[in-house]
This record gives structure tokens, C-alpha cells and sequence, in this order.
């Protein structure tokens, strides 16, 4: 099983400190060796690492622990490998561009026997289920709608499309435009809302803490979606199964 | 003005020494600083690195001169923005997915009064000229192709497609898929063979020389192509107004 970080805020907000937890489990507390990758929004661009090497080990995790890369829509995950060789094509995330926006998507969980038809625009590069997922989203997306929708219109379809790609196996999954972060769980998915006023966290997997009252404005929502509780001492929130979530400005929107 | 860097190798190469003499033209020894990026092929995968800040100050360039990323299509760009503003969105290269390969591009130069008919899959995220022909271009050969035709085929269809573009105005560009690189050059671009026997070069921007003989095993072919030679002690070969060379395994094919 991979892992998954999501974080949508309302302001330009760093990860490093969810971030810092996180790369832990690529390698060190958990099992989850065979590469990883974040990508983060900024404006309609997005800055998008992968590395088919452990993100406990790699210097470009150790880059992103220390340089602050402020931004509203960030998505990691780590891979374990089960579908598709340990190669740079096969790390999640994916990015794809559809109407003139930037797409960022990854996976945690194995579709069996699944072969959508790809007639569209979107081919996979790499081997894994989860591309062949995403291409299938994106060639239904862009043929539910000319142009880029609002977002609750975009939240309807991917309603419809999710249990498509569910009922193949476990689907786990984020997406986001960078307007807004939509998290689907199939089986395991959990997020907190960190809002005035702040508390100080302590990361389950490294002997650190924050104090998020000291790196905040009162002002500052910000959204973490993850596989499991990357903290303790905060209220995390399980997704029920097959529960799809859109985080927009920091706070899941009600259905 | 902005400044291309491109190479293509016959063995995975890293291109820490040519990045280290680009990288100064970022915001030192000459004024490009409104930003840079480099893709760096892996198989299939493309690892991309972009930053809207100088490259002579980015922590992310820092870290590619620091850490070699051994790669056999590379391609790099430093910006000096006329046309779109300073942002992630308009920093090249731009990458794209077509027949499930990934595609990479960088542009030097302007095109006036360019609005090509983009009525097909690739539309552009940000503000510049260079994504729109990058768009168009891929949207050509997405027509012209069914799949993936061999090198020859697609240079044949380029051949075709680049005065198309370049009549607009100052079409200096580089285009790889990881298989080839291909090096257009309507006003400035030159290239280099590094071979068996492999001498020393010295850095034109930089206080730094290599023996290259210390670093290669006789079989190595490297071809760097670059807006202005980045080495003296070298032959750089400059491109003739116009001209079209595509690279394999480090040496242009003959036309």
C-alpha cells in the first residue's frame, strides 16, 4: 500500500513540517521504498519532484524538507510498488494538462483487471493502474465539459466517474486544478482542518513538534488529507468508503 | 533574449559541468533572471525542475549543480521574459503527454502577432508565445501521427511544421520525447560533439575546467547544443539560419 498527502489552504502555506513526517514512512517507519513525488501548485503552474528513490533517502525530499515551497494545493505520495516496475514514469504523482489547466493526480491502492478504453486524448507512460485511472478521469472530464466548469459542477461529475474506477479494487485517490483538492476514499483516507486558533501538533512518525499559532495569521485555514494520522494530538477525521471530499480554501465544502 | 541548453547522449550523462556555466548566465554574467527550468529524461519519465526566480540564486539550481542526475535528453532554458509575466505557469521547458510519451520544449526567441488555431487537445496553461507554438506543435503531430512514428518520421513531419512558426518571428527551439532531441535554430544555436579522444574544456562564464577523459569511457558520445558556446577550448558549430539537426545517441543524424 502507498501513501497519500493532500493540503489545500486559503493562503500560500509550506508542508515541510507534514512533509517532514511523511517522507518518514518512504523507507524508514513504514515500507514504502520504491519512490515518491509532491507536486505543488503555484498560480496555474505547478512544480512537480519525483524520484524513483526512497523519499527517506533522496536529496530531493531533503531539498523540499528545507526549502519552504509556499503554496494553496500540494500532493505527495510515497509508492510501494505493486503494479508497474520501480521507474520514474510509474512515481506518483501524475500531471496532465486539460483546458488550459494544470493536473495533478495519485493513487493509493490496486484496480484489478483494469483496462479502461483510452480512446481519448490521454495515454499512459508508465505501467501502472493508477495512470491508466487518471487518463480515464481526464478523456471523461474533458468529455463532460468544453471548458473548465466551477468547481461543484466538476465535483458532480467526478461523483458520477469515481465509482467507475472503484469497483475495480481499492481507490484511493486526490486530484486537484489548483482551485481546489478532491479526495475520494475507497478504504482508508483521513484529514484535519488547522484553523484559529492554533494548537501545537507532534508528527507520529519523527520526534518533532510545531506550534502552528507561531508560523500563522489568524486568518490561515489550511486542509491535510492523508492515508493515515500524520499527528498526534489533533483531530483527525476518517473518510467513510466511497466518501468524495472537495477542500476548497482550506475547508472541506458541505455536499 | 532567453538562453537554451540542450543535450543528448549515448550513455546516461550527467550535465552538472555545462549546468554550472548556464546556470551564471541566470542573473551573473548576463541578464536572464526571470526564471529557469531543466527536464531531464529517464526512460520514459521526465523529471522537470522549474523555478520563477533567478537561476544564479534558486536553492533548486543549487541542488542540480550538486547533485549529477544522470540523464541521456536533457533540456534547459533561462528566461528573460518579454512576452508573459513572471510566473511558474511561463517558465520553460514545457512538458506535455502525447501516444504516451512524454514531450518536452523550449523556445528562444519572439513571435509576433502569433495566435495559432488551437483547436485540438493541447491548450496553453500560461501567457506565452513559446507554449502556444508548443501547443501547436503537438497538436500538428498528434494529426500528422496516428502513434509514434520512428525518429525519421517525426523529423520529416517537423521539417515541414517549424517555417510555419518560425515565419512569425525568432524560432530558436529545442524538442525532446527521450528518444531524440531535436535543435531548431532561426537566428542563434550552435552544438558540440564530445568524443573518444575526450580533451579538457573551460568554462566560458565560470572558473571551472573538466578533462573530460577523466569522467567518460571511450564509448561516450555527448552532444550539447547551447544559444552561445559555454566552453572555450572547444569547436562549437554553429547552426545555419533556418536549420533543423536532430541528435541521437549524442551526434546529429545526417539529413
Amino acid at each position: 500500500m502507498c501513501q497519500l498527502l493532500g493540503m489545500n489552504c486559503n493562503t500560500p502555506t509550506d508542508v515541510t513540517f507534514s512533509f517532514a513526517g511523511f517522507a518518514q514512512r518512504g523507507g524508514r517507519t513504514d515500507h514504502h521504498a520504491d519512490g515518491w513525488g509532491i507536486a505543488f501548485f503555484e498560480g496555474r503552474g505547478a512544480r512537480l519532484f519525483i524520484d524513483p528513490s526512497a523519499a527517506a533517502d533522496s536529496p530531493v525530499a531533503e531539498l523540499i524538507r528545507r526549502y519552504p515551497i509556499k503554496s494553496r494545493n500540494v500532493i505527495s505520495h510515497i509508492r510501494k510498488a505493486t503494479v508497474g516496475a520501480v521507474l520514474l514514469e510509474n512515481c506518483h504523482p501524475f500531471m496532465r494538462e486539460l483546458w488550459g489547466r494544470t493536473w495533478v493526480f495519485a493513487h493509493n491502492g490496486d484496480l484489478k483487471d483494469y483496462a479502461p478504453r483510452l480512446h481519448g486524448q490521454f495515454r499512459p507512460v508508465g505501467g501502472t493502474d493508477s495512470e491508466q485511472a487518471f487518463c480515464w478521469l481526464m478523456q471523461e472530464l474533458a468529455k463532460a465539459h468544453a471548458q473548465v466548469p466551477p468547481v461543484d459542477e466538476l465535483t458532480r461529475t467526478l461523483r458520477e466517474l469515481l465509482p467507475r474506477v472503484s469497483r475495480h479494487g481499492t481507490f484511493n485517490m486526490l486530484l486537484s486544478n489548483g482551485e481546489a483538492l478532491w479526495a475520494h476514499a475507497s478504504t482508508k483516507l483521513c484529514y484535519v482542518v488547522r484553523q484559529h486558533p492554533f494548537a501545537t501538533a507532534r508528527l507520529a512518525d519523527e520526534e518533532l513538534s510545531v506550534n502552528f499559532a507561531e508560523h500563522t495569521t489568524p486568518d490561515d485555514r489550511v486542509a491535510v488529507v492523508a492515508t493515515t494520522p500524520l499527528t498526534v494530538g489533533e483531530q483527525w477525521t476518517p473518510f467513510a468508503p466511497g466518501e468524495l471530499k472537495v477542500f476548497v480554501d482550506g475547508a472541506p465544502l458541505s455536499a
